[in-house]
């Protein structure tokens, strides 16, 4: 079985072809070029590398957010039509999901954190549990599934737990000042190779997915803000100020 | 402080670019090509995908070996040009340290295998200890440094230690029989996303090396091959037997 994982929820674009226990390519770029400039080019150039036959691939994975809203748009719009000219299904991971995947096996918590701007971070708390039988395999797991809440507040519910932590995602260096004032359990930063998504790790939760048969048909997708866009924000105010204007 | 990392030790053709804490790029393929095929035109991928001024770099961190001899050679041939081009310095990570590095900050031996043929594997034994300062981070600490030795030499010692253990490499699929027969402490495999070398691994490895003034002057360098080529072998072979019938 073969899937082709793709995100763009973040400042990261990822490209990933993964065949049963195989990485067979990724690409994963963190640059100030726009996803639409980065994505289809990285999957093009992937392809040709690995001479693949797009007819045998068996799903498209991509992290369905929360995330950057463009960089969502661009990544349902890419796996979307991947899926729909190839008539495969679409398997829809949390984006924060995705991310904690990175740390595979931890006996941490795991919590990663996206800058989700206006004192919010997208996040949710994990952890790895192990299977019965020998060799183990580690299922994740959701203390918190993923939600849009404030720095502190995520702070305060990791010390609640007395375990030691992992932190992750591009809201670390964002807000690692104010992690250290407010953390009391122990904690840690996942290092460079670890510390943003990857396409390969989206990829390696879709197979689980695919075997439960959490698929969705390609048009059916539709990305997870978690909140609303700006424009949206903005009409719902106006709308709001319109109504106490004529009550 | 920026570093190229390139890995050709293996299956795995690998290169990334780290700047500090940022994972800026990195490509990763396992197929069937040879890394004279792969590696070069990955790296110009890359810098033309990230507007790489290769003037800014800082050094160049490769898998020094063990590994394919001729993999080695051409992964040793590429970063030496490199080095000599830019005059920048090479940083040399043993293999199977790059590769335990995959597991970062986990609280389980890991223990890398890479098939070394002739019923033999290229293993180590790691393990990460935590620094004693909040936020804390990991360092990969060698229980047994990177060595040859048959599958069930390394299965005994990993039982030895009475710790769970954590397999990647690819070795993985062709001694997970064995080890099953072998293994008397809990183990698991390493996922796809992470069970193979990843250059971005080394490059986040060098940064320290780099730190501790492990670099090497280009010119100096020559890949840690471990065991004898199949030529050099046939030779010594050849050579003994001559002097046999001589005597």
């Amino acid at each position: 079985m073969k899937i082709i994982a793709i995100d763009s929820s973040g400042l990261v674009a990822s490209v990933a072809i993964v065949e049963d226990e195989i990485l067979v390519g990724e690409y994963n770029l963190q640059y100030k070029k726009t996803h639409s400039q980065t994505l289809l080019p990285m999957l093009a150039e992937l392809k040709k590398m690995v001479e693949l036959d797009l007819g045998t691939i068996d799903a498209i994975a991509l992290a369905a957010g929360p995330g950057s809203f463009t960089g969502l748009r661009i990544g349902s719009a890419t796996a979307k039509g991947l899926g729909l000219a190839l008539d495969v299904p679409l398997i829809e991971i949390p984006t924060l999901d995705g991310l904690a995947c990175n740390l595979y096996g931890s006996e941490k918590l795991i919590c990663p954190i996206m800058d989700a701007r206006r004192n919010q971070v997208y996040t949710g708390i994990y952890e790895f549990l192990k299977t019965r039988e020998v060799p183990f395999s580690y299922r994740l797991s959701r203390i918190l599934p993923q939600c849009a809440v404030s720095i502190d507040e995520i702070a305060d519910r990791c010390n609640g737990y007395g375990r030691e932590v992992i932190f992750l995602g591009d809201g670390v260096p964002v807000f690692a000042n104010r992690l250290s004032e407010r953390m009391k359990v122990p904690y840690s930063f996942a290092p460079a190779h670890m510390n943003r998504q990857r396409a390969a790790a989206f990829g390696v939760l879709a197979f689980e997915y695919f075997r439960e048969g959490k698929c969705v048909p390609a048009k059916e997708h539709a990305p997870e803000y978690l909140r609303l866009s700006q424009a949206e924000r903005e009409k719902a105010e106006k709308e709001s100020k319109a109504q106490e204007m004529e009550s």
